[in-house]
C-alpha cells in the first residue's frame, strides 16, 4: 500500500508517518519509484506499536528507537522481550540505589529475573527505602502475601503474551506493564473501602 | 515536655515544630506562662503523623490541615477514616472522568465504597479510560483476576490497621497506600520476569 493508505489503515496522518521515517522507529518501505514506496502490514504494525510507546507507553522517541533496536533482531527468548521492555518503561527508576536489600528479597522469592533490565529491582529497592525512611514497617506476613499474588498475577499474564509477531508481544508488554498498573492500584484502593465497610461497619 | 524535649523526641527542628503550630497542623500545648507551654505524647503522635502526610504522603500543607481536621474528631468508623485518607491522596485524580464504567465494575464485584472519597473511582475510571484509549484489550478473566487478589491484599491490610488512635491509623492508611504501590508495582514486574523464564527458557 502506498503512504496515504498506511495513513487510512492506521489513523496516523502521512506527516507522522514521515517523522517515524526519518527517526528510524519505522522501517523504510520497499521503493517503487524515485519518489514512491510501498507499504506492507508489516509497517501497520509496527505504527501501532510505535503509537503505544510514544502515547501511553510514555518513552521519548530516543527511549522508543532503543528498544525497537534491541527487539527488531527478533531476541531469543520471550523473557528477552520482556526484559527489554521492562528496561524501556523504567528508564526513570533511580540506578544510584543500593540493590542488595531488594536482591536478597528476589532471592528470597527464588525469582528469576532478567538481566536484559536492571530497573525492576531497581524500583524495588526504592520502594523498600522508601518505607525503611518513613519508618512504615510492614504487617508480619505482608511481603510475602504481595510477592504470592503478583506472582499469581504475572503467571496469569505472561500465559496470554500473544506470540504472532515480537512488535505484538512488545507491546502487550509495555502497555499491560504501564496500562495495567493504575489499575491494579485503583483496585486496592477500592478493595480496602469494601474490606473497611466490612470491618467496622456499613456507613450510610 | 517543652518544646525543646518535644524536638528532641521527634528530631524535628523548634522552628519546624513552631511552623506547624501556626499552620494548624499541630494542636497548641497547655501554657504554663506567658511565653511556655507543655507538650504531650498526643504531640509526639501527631508530629509523626504531619511529618509522614508531608513527606512520603505528598500532601500539600492545605491538604494535610484539612485530613487532620476530618479526622480531628474522632470519625464514628474506621472506614470513614479510610475514605478520609483516601481522599486526601488521590487528589491528583481527575475528578471530571466519566465515572459510570468504574461504577459498573465495583458494582459488578459487590464492593462497599467510601461515601468520603470520590477519587479512587475516578482513578479507576481513569484507568479504565486508558486502556480503552490504547486499543489495550485485557484478556478474559483478567479483571476478576485482579479484584480478587486485590481484594485479598486488602483484607490482610485493613486487618493490621493500629487501632490504638486514630492518628497512628491515618498514619498506617496514608503511608500504607503511597509507600506500598510502588512495592506492589516492582513486585509484580519483577514477577513477570520470573514467569517468563520459567515459560521461555532461563536466559543466561
Amino acid at each position: 500500500m502506498r503512504i496515504s493508505q498506511l495513513a487510512a489503515e492506521t489513523g496516523i496522518p502521512v506527516a507522522t508517518i514521515k517523522f517515524y521515517l526519518r527517526e528510524k522507529l519505522l522501517h523504510d518501505g520497499e521503493l517503487t519509484s524515485a519518489t514512491q514506496a510501498q507499504y506492507d502490514d508489516s509497517h501497520v504494525q509496527r505504527l501501532r506499536l510505535v503509537r503505544a510507546l510514544l502515547g501511553p507507553g510514555g518513552l521519548s522517541v530516543a527511549a522508543a528507537r532503543e528498544l525497537l533496536k534491541q527487539v527488531s533482531d527478533p531476541p531469543d527468548s520471550g523473557d528477552a522481550v520482556l526484559g527489554v521492555a521492562h528496561h524501556a518503561v523504567n528508564a526513570s527508576a533511580n540506578h544510584d540505589v543500593d540493590l542488595t536489600a531488594a536482591q536478597e528479597l528476589v532471592q528470597h522469592f527464588g525469582w528469576r529475573t532478567s538481566s536484559q533490565d536492571t530497573g525492576s529491582q531497581a524500583a524495588l529497592a526504592d520502594a523498600l527505602q522508601g518505607l525503611e525512611a518513613a519508618g512504615f514497617e510492614l504487617a508480619e506476613g505482608a511481603m510475602d502475601l504481595y510477592a504470592r499474588v503478583m506472582g499469581e498475577v504475572a503467571e496469569f499474564e505472561l500465559a496470554h503474551v500473544p506470540t504472532e509477531s515480537t512488535e505484538a508481544a512488545v507491546r502487550y508488554v509495555v502497555l499491560g506493564t504501564v496500562l495495567v498498573e493504575p489499575l491494579l492500584l485503583a483496585l486496592r484502593r477500592l478493595a480496602q473501602q469494601d474490606a473497611a465497610a466490612r470491618r467496622f461497619g456499613l456507613e450510610a
